[in-house]
This record gives C-alpha cells, sequence and structure tokens, in this order.
C-alpha cells in the first residue's frame, strides 16, 4: 500500500488522523496549497514547508501540456523537479479539461478536447490520465472524472456519473506504481441519492481513498454545507476523504465538521496575490489607502514571516508601486492563516471542542471589519 | 563622523578595506545591490543578507514620490520599513530626476520637474535632497548633483559641474543628522581636466566620502575604464570611493582595478527577472529551449539556492509558464554571482593577485558559450 491512513479520534463527525505517504506523514485534517504547474505561486518551497503544509496538489492538466510529463519523469519525478520533498497530490486533469480546455469532446472512450495553451489536440483517457499521474511520480493520483456544472440536468448529471464510475475502473485496472495512491471521486452534484449510489459503487471496487468532486462548481455554500455530511457519510470510515477544490476558511471549517480529511484551494495564494489578506477579524485589502501609515502589522499575533517583519503600512506601499515582494508576503501570509485553522482544528478535535472552535471561527469570518 | 573607512591594504590601485557605518561593517570593495523604492525586486532581505550583500541603495526620487520621505520618517525610518539591518546608501534623487522626470527647469536655487507617477510639479532644492535623505535615514546620502548626459558640450558640462560644486555645499550646510555621512558627487564626464578640478574643488570641502558620477551615461565602456584610474586618482585616499551606477561584472573589475571601493547596479536583478543569468562561463538565457531537458544547476558549482536547489530545466519551465518564482530565483543567482566577484576581488588584493584574478575573469565574462 503507498498510504495509510489511521483515524485518532474523532469529535462528532470531524476526524484528527494521520496520513502515511511515501513522501511523509501528513496530519489531518490537512490543507493542500495548489503548486498548478509546479510551484505554489510566489513562495519558496521552503516556506511552503514552514507554513506547515506537508503535502501539496499539482495540476496533471497543466503539467502535462507543460512542461510535459515524461520530460518531468526523465527529470527525476514531479518532487524533485519543484524540490518539494514532501508529499504531492496530483489531480487527474478532468476538472481542468472541463473548465479551461476548448472544443471538447466527451465519449465513452475519453475526452478530446484543444489545449489552452496552443490549441493542440489532445485525447485524455482513464487510462493517460493514470499514464501521466504515474510519470510525474506524485503520492496520490486522482481518476479521470467528468465534472458536470452545478445544476445540470438530471440525465447530464447519470451521464457523468456513470462514465466517472467507467473510467473509476479503467483507472484502477491501469496503475501499475506501488509507490502511489489513487483515489476515487464521486460524483453526484446535491442530489445525496445520485451521490450514495456513486459512492457505494466506488467503495465496492475498494479504492485506497475518496473525494467528493463536484462541488465547489457554481452552488451556494450553503447547499454544499448541507450535502456535506451525507456525502462523507457514504465514505468508509478506514480510507481519507477529500473535498476537492475547497475552499474558504469558512468552508473548509464545515468541511471538516461534516468528516472530511484533505482540502485544497487557490484562494489563499490567488487572493495574496491580489492584495487581499486573510485575518481572524475578516478580510483587508491592503491596496486600500487606510494602511498607508499603519506601523502595526497586517494580524496582530501571526506568527508568519509577514505578520513579524512588516507593517501594514510597508506592504500597502509594495502594492501601490507593484512590488513582487508584496504578493509574495501576502500569499505567504493567507497560506500560514489557512495552516493556521487547519492546525487549531485539529487541536480542537483532540481536544473534544470542535464544535465550540469552529463556531468561533465561523462567526469571526462572517463579520468584516 | 557617521561612517569610518579603514584602508587595510592595497594591490596596485586596488584597495581592500573596511566601511564602519551606523548599521555595521561593510568590507570593501563592496557591491550594493539597489532597492529601489525600498525593496530589492523579488528578494527578501535575508536572501539579500545570504548573499553576502552588507549594504544597499535606495533611491530618493522614488521613495520621495511614494511613499513618501515624511511618511517613512514617521514609521521609523528606512531601514525598519523595509525590515534591513545593515547599512543603507540614498542617492540624491538628482540622477533619476535627470532621466526620469518630465519638464525640468534647473536654476541655480534648484530643479523644478513633475513626477512620473502624477504629474504634480516638485522643487528639489540641495537643501530638500538633504532633508528627504534624512527623513529617510539613510546611513549615506549622496549631495545633489546635475549630471548631463555623455559627450554633452562643454559649456553645458562647465554649468553642470559648477552647480554640482555650488549645490555640493550647500547640502554639506544643511546636513544634520550626526549618524549620516554626506558623499559628494564628481561630475566632469571623460575631461580628465574637469573632473580633477572638480575633485579638487570638493576634496577641500572636506567631505567622508566622495563618488564618480556622470558615468554609464552613455560613454563606451572602454572610454570610461580608461578614465577611471586619473579620476580615482584625485580622490583622497583616506575616504571612500563609490563609482554610481555601474555596471556589468567587466566593468566593477574595471572599478576596483582603478581603486574604486563601492557599486552600485540594477542589473543582475533586472537582468534574473528577464531570465538572464550571469556565470563564470558567460550569460545564459533561461528562456532558450536548449534548457528543456537540461537536468544541471544553472552554474555548476555556484552555492546560491537557485543552483543546489534547481535544475536548468525546471527554470527554463518557470519562465516558461511564467511563474514569480522564475524572476525571484535568476535575481537571487544574480546578486550571488556579483557578491562572489566581490568576495574573490577582496581576497585577490588581500593576495597580492588582483592583477591576475582580475585579467582571468575579464577573458571568461568577454566569452559568451
Amino acid at each position: 500500500m503507498a498510504i495509510r491512513y489511521n483515524c485518532l479520534k474523532t469529535d462528532d463527525a470531524a476526524r484528527l488522523g494521520r496520513l502515511h505517504t511515501p513522501h511523509g506523514v501528513v496530519e489531518t485534517p490537512a490543507f493542500m496549497p495548489v503548486g498548478t504547474v509546479g510551484t505554489v505561486k510566489g513562495i519558496y518551497p521552503f516556506q511552503v514547508e514552514e507554513s506547515g503544509s506537508r503535502i501539496l496538489l499539482s495540476n496533471t492538466y497543466h503539467l502535462a501540456l507543460r512542461p510535459g510529463d515524461e520530460r518531468v519523469a526523465r527529470l527525476g519525478g514531479l518532487h524533485r523537479f519543484m524540490n518539494w520533498p514532501h508529499a504531492i497530490l496530483t489531480d487527474s486533469g478532468g476538472y481542468q479539461v472541463f473548465s479551461l480546455a476548448e472544443r471538447r469532446v466527451v465519449t465513452d472512450q475519453g475526452v478530446q478536447f484543444r489545449s489552452h495553451l496552443d490549441g493542440s489536440l489532445i485525447d485524455l483517457t482513464p487510462e493517460k490520465a493514470v499514464q501521466i499521474q504515474e510519470n510525474l511520480g506524485s503520492d496520490i493520483a486522482m481518476v479521470l472524472d467528468v465534472c458536470p456544472p452545478a445544476g445540470c440536468p438530471t440525465a447530464e448529471m447519470d451521464e457523468a456519473i456513470r462514465r466517472t464510475l467507467l473510467w473509476a475502473k479503467r483507472c484502477q485496472n491501469a496503475a501499475t506504481r506501488v509507490d502511489q495512491a489513487l483515489f476515487a471521486i464521486v460524483q453526484g452534484g446535491l442530489d445525496l441519492n445520485a451521490r450514495a449510489q456513486c459512492a457505494a459503487e466506488l467503495v465496492a471496487m475498494d479504492f485506497p481513498g475518496y473525494a467528493l468532486g463536484g462541488f465547489s462548481v457554481g452552488e451556494s455554500p450553503e447547499s454544499m454545507a448541507q450535502a456535506l455530511p451525507a456525502c462523507a457519510s457514504f465514505l468508509p470510515v478506514e480510507k481519507p476523504r477529500y473535498l476537492m477544490g475547497v475552499g474558504r476558511p469558512q468552508d473548509l471549517i464545515a468541511g471538516m465538521a461534516a468528516g472530511i480529511d484533505m482540502f485544497d484551494c487557490v484562494l489563499p495564494t490567488r487572493n495574496g496575490r491580489n492584495a487581499s489578506a486573510y485575518t481572524a477579524t475578516g478580510e483587508v485589502r491592503m491596496r486600500n489607502a487606510r494602511h498607508r501609515d499603519d506601523p502595526s502589522p497586517l494580524e496582530n499575533g501571526c506568527p508568519c514571516p509577514c505578520c513579524t517583519q512588516y507593517s501594514r503600512a510597508y506592504l500597502h506601499h509594495l502594492f501601490a508601486a507593484e512590488e513582487m515582494l508584496g504578493p509574495m508576503l501576502l500569499s505567504l501570509h493567507n497560506l500560514w492563516f489557512y495552516q493556521r485553522i487547519m492546525r487549531e482544528a485539529r487541536q480542537a478535535i483532540a481536544n473534544d471542542c470542535f464544535h465550540t472552535w469552529a463556531g468561533e471561527w465561523l462567526v469571526r469570518l462572517e463579520k468584516t471589519p
């Protein structure tokens, strides 16, 4: 087995655990920063590590197009290529094909599309998705799935689930690396019956981990939060559970409350690049002129390199002058903020006070200063 | 005295020395990375330090316009603002006024111009230039000078020198901070008589340090290298000598051979951002497709974080994908390269082999692979 998951403790549905991977142990619930093309934008790997991250996500679709998965394999795999010694999860490329690619044609065989980079025609099959991820050498690979938008017609959803199941089995059959775990993806949108059925079929195939796909695809955060407890309950307790592409801090908290173990999202780095910072007292927009003369740190008491060494006035100045250090520092702070939420959550589960902790954070996160 | 310079040893005209400042000791000859608006572009202060830099340059013109020198003063001064514990030299803004500002009017009183940021009308006088730099709180301030382009008519050069001398005296009279040293600037272009006369008048005023301005303003590198030994010889041996805005590695070597102690230049960071790297075997353009499959480091044996942790293939990929980490890593490597030249030069002077060392480097730098 490439990975091993131990649930150490539960607090209601929330789970404290350890995920053992070929590249080290990950404390769960865990947040995975996104390194789309093999770099967490604007953050050095040692800084990703210092933030508390022990697993990151990289995008198969992007890496397959450029620099190419075979090239990455020749160069020693993705860990070595990007200088990241800890665990890596790669998505299957499915989601990106459905959100980025042009002139997409989906059949039972796979999906044909044109690259968003150069328009070249590409065939992605379940077997190919596994092969690419084996070339990249991630610790956790994802099956190729069909990810329909929120609120799509039932027939489209049924077809998406049918193909997702078909492809999951073909991915499982295609996988050859003993040092890579393949996670299945449950689709079904907000229809709990569809989710239950899709999950049951995938559970019967016995994957080492399960993901919930098809969230954060246009539905309201409330309807996602409502659906999550049931969706998580359809998954085996002895396997890790991953909620794909989610989300805001409050969404992570809702996910953890539902028993999710793994999350990924571009928000901390994307917002950081756009001068928007997370704090315990709400979002701070660093371009706002009110920070111009403020000698205080972005967030009082935050132990991150941005908050311990720089003032709001300086951060504001960096964004006003369009200096690289602004996006670098704010991305870093936001990643620390996310990992602080995760660390606190794990502590709260350990201390049997997850719901109190979660409630306090949700109040803080909803009020903007 | 805010600063103290000790010449420890000479090797022909080249000088090994120590510059004591209110923010620590600087081994000379020294290269000062440029942090135009209070940040060395794309490089964390601790990385600037790790490269071997113990003094950096910041631009008075830019900082006075944004965020404003009075604001920086209220925030505790430039060192604290930008989180740089070592020495800072600020230029006077003169050069930028003559290269960046619009609708410039120069009189004996000072220079009136429009901001390149918002078009607002600004008066810069010698007294104002000193006041701004006192607000910034640099360890070394520069007098306001008139910097004419290379090859300007003799009458224009004479007028520039006359005003430079007039303004140097007024700057000296205006200076009040005991923890800030004011350096004079010698103008005169490539006319050695003019240089000698300008230097003599400034030396008579007894400044704690002297700069050669008006180089790297359009003349050929060869004519600069030819003029430097004489220009340096017009300056007192017991004071530090600074060659402003210079230059390429070979220009630094020519400067050190002439007895210059301090240099600054944007090239390492600007070239790094543009995917161009310095190595001992010549310039490497990282966007070139020949690096695509190259697992070797940018420069073999280089101890910098870029070369010890990443392959050329990865660096090429970062620039192809327009990822921030590419400019960050190449700027860092280039700064390490510059500081390696300086460290080697100091060692060579200590070992009485500067000319051999310099000759070997000049051969390497001229041949492109």
